[in-house]
């Protein structure tokens, strides 16, 4: 009998939103979002889950929350209780976090026209968005990041997850959100560290597309380091602009190998599970793509100055650029990150190096000799951490 | 600052085979599959998974796998271990199944190049499929049906899904299959009540879409109540063309609320829950279309001869259309399903009912007393079911 061919399109369509004061009554933004929305004959709802590390900073979130959504409540309906969950990669790594959204979902009877709307960092982020794709094969999902990771990056493109008995987003879906709110106020309570580290994308986005962005992240690095909030605004806005670029114009569900934006992520991802996630994910991509930059330029396709320049701009963003677990067991226990970084992508080893600032070039094989020697680069030019 | 806004569509391309005896040596259907997807560099590996169902009456079935890959391992690796998995329905209630295979997917290393295959009943093909479809966010799965039901219907579609806390399919996803083989030697296996459930489906899309397909079961169904498989291999075919047509022509992941292929379904499933999944999923939806047939003629929407030439076929096909679960408790039980519908669809209230053979049509309301009544006009037709 005759083979049936089947073939169809799937489109996809949601807006970045820029703005601050989100939940203050006079902001009109999301209350405008939800009433574009309305349909006659729709009872909409909306569960509301918040990362419980904004607390501390912002105590009467909980109470804005509500307060503003009552202003509109017979366009959409919140659901009275506003679930607290941990935030940070630890929650990521908990079952029962997951199992408890999923029921939240089911008891408050969200359907596939209600939403489901995460506030807080990437991993929570990411979290919340893997039970919201998951139930009822997926109910709306509205991402509102906090930090600048998940405002510039993972925040504003089409991925969750959860991690598996210690490997690293092993569970999880492509679910675009249906909207991201950007609120930049958020950004004021982080601490130095989460300021910075997610600047670490910036800079990656800008190597490898870029040269342009990356000359402009250099120009303003002290001003970015002592946290002015102009030149921040404006370097999420254009990470998460080449962010979406790249994800529309490429493979948005990464069907292929080839996946450009995980430069220097192999060894970032052993990096944190090799420190118990004590550096933040930020941190841990700096020193990545420092290494993969020493990398380029050590195998002869990257200039040395311009590797000068690399490490010169996330210096003066004040990034430590090297870690005593890079160097353990002989190096052997990074160098293993190489193959579960294949293995998670499947396929053939795709790493994208450098052969200039805004150029990436993808290879298929790493010398683990040169590996090892720009690890021993990276430990001579930091000498203080050495262990 | 600027919205961005982002939007970009992505492609889905599968084919469904039909053939007999798929892992004998000489049938080259599946080796051509896999040497034509040979690419230099990659190693593909394939983990199978069996419907535990199947191995009394296809004893040999694991050798003969395992001998049929034999014959290509330079093009894809076969996992030694072939796993079993429990068929039917409650297969999709035990979390520990998910985890057992999301366990077989690390272990084996089976990446996102990578294949589960999946052989069996709808309802283990929907268990399979979930587990692949989040395992590293998506492996690459193949489904051979073995069942009339899943070589027609589910396992030819885009859903997976599992059943949470009594909710059916609560969790999963929309993910098409890299392939579907329909291996129609697997139907001879069937007791009488699964080779005539799965004909159901086809009498749905026949009821809604093609009245000459309808006219045609009517012409054949003497020959399919005594198992001819001539008929039930077009009949097969047929359903299985149009459910991808469906697919393809319309909103294949349903981020509307219309969903006419559930024409039948609201009550089915509720049915299925009422008799703890004594009664199969086709003979269910039988039940529902019979009911939701009932009702569109009593309120005015469906001649009553149309009706008798529905209930006729189903008959003649031998199978049974009251259910005493249906009158329980004054039949609020049933009742009851409607909502949960809404509630797992979302939305508004959308239930395809008939206005002829082969034309359906959308309502967003059905009337409680008439639903009673058109249950009561079934019970009596079956006088022999009353409780």
């Amino acid at each position: 009998m005759q083979t049936i061919q089947q073939h169809f399109q799937v489109a996809y369509s949601y807006s970045i939103y820029f703005t601050r004061n989100l939940f203050e009554e006079s902001n009109p933004l999301l209350r405008s979002f939800f009433e574009a929305l309305h349909e006659p004959g729709f009872r909409r709802k909306a569960l509301v889950v918040v990362d419980a590390g904004l607390l501390p900073h912002y105590p009467e979130l909980p109470d804005a929350i509500t307060s503003y959504f009552s202003t509109f409540s017979s366009h959409v309906h919140l659901v009275p209780d506003i679930l607290l969950v941990p935030g940070g990669e630890q929650a990521k790594n908990d079952p029962a976090l997951f199992d408890q959204l999923v029921r939240a979902v089911d008891e408050h009877g969200i359907d596939r026209h209600s939403f489901v709307i995460a506030i807080g960092g990437g991993a929570m982020l990411d979290l919340v968005g893997y039970a919201a794709a998951v139930s009822h094969r997926g109910v709306k999902h509205i991402r509102i990041p906090t930090t600048v990771l998940s405002q510039n990056d993972s925040g504003v493109g089409v991925k969750n997850g959860i991690n598996y008995h210690g490997k690293k987003n092993f569970l999880g879906t492509f679910a675009p959100p249906v909207a991201v709110f950007n609120d930049l106020t958020f950004l004021e309570s982080l601490d130095d560290r989460d300021w910075r580290a997610g600047i670490s994308e910036a800079i990656k986005v800008a190597l490898i597309k870029d040269r342009t962005f990356f000359a402009w992240i250099e120009a303003n690095a002290e001003a970015l380091a002592r946290r002015d909030s102009a030149p921040m605004e404006y370097l999420i806005h254009r990470c998460a602009e080449m962010h979406t670029e790249h994800i529309r114009s490429g493979d948005p569900f990464e069907f292929g190998s080839s996946r450009p934006l995980d430069f220097g992520h192999w060894a970032a991802h052993k990096l944190e599970y090799l420190t118990d996630f004590s550096i933040r994910h930020g941190e841990a991509v700096a020193i990545g793509i420092a290494l993969d930059s020493v990398y380029s330029t050590q195998s002869g396709l990257l200039p040395a100055a311009e590797l000068e320049r690399i490490l010169t701009v996330f210096h003066t963003l004040g990034f430590e650029l090297y870690h005593p677990k890079l160097s353990e067991n002989d190096k052997l226990n990074l160098r293993n990150g190489l193959q579960e970084f294949r293995e998670h992508l499947g396929g053939q080893l795709t790493i994208m190096l450098l052969e200039r600032i805004g150029k990436g070039v993808e290879v298929h094989h790493m010398d683990t000799d040169v590996i090892a020697s720009a690890v021993d680069y990276l430990q001579a030019l930091y000498p203080s951490f050495a262990s």
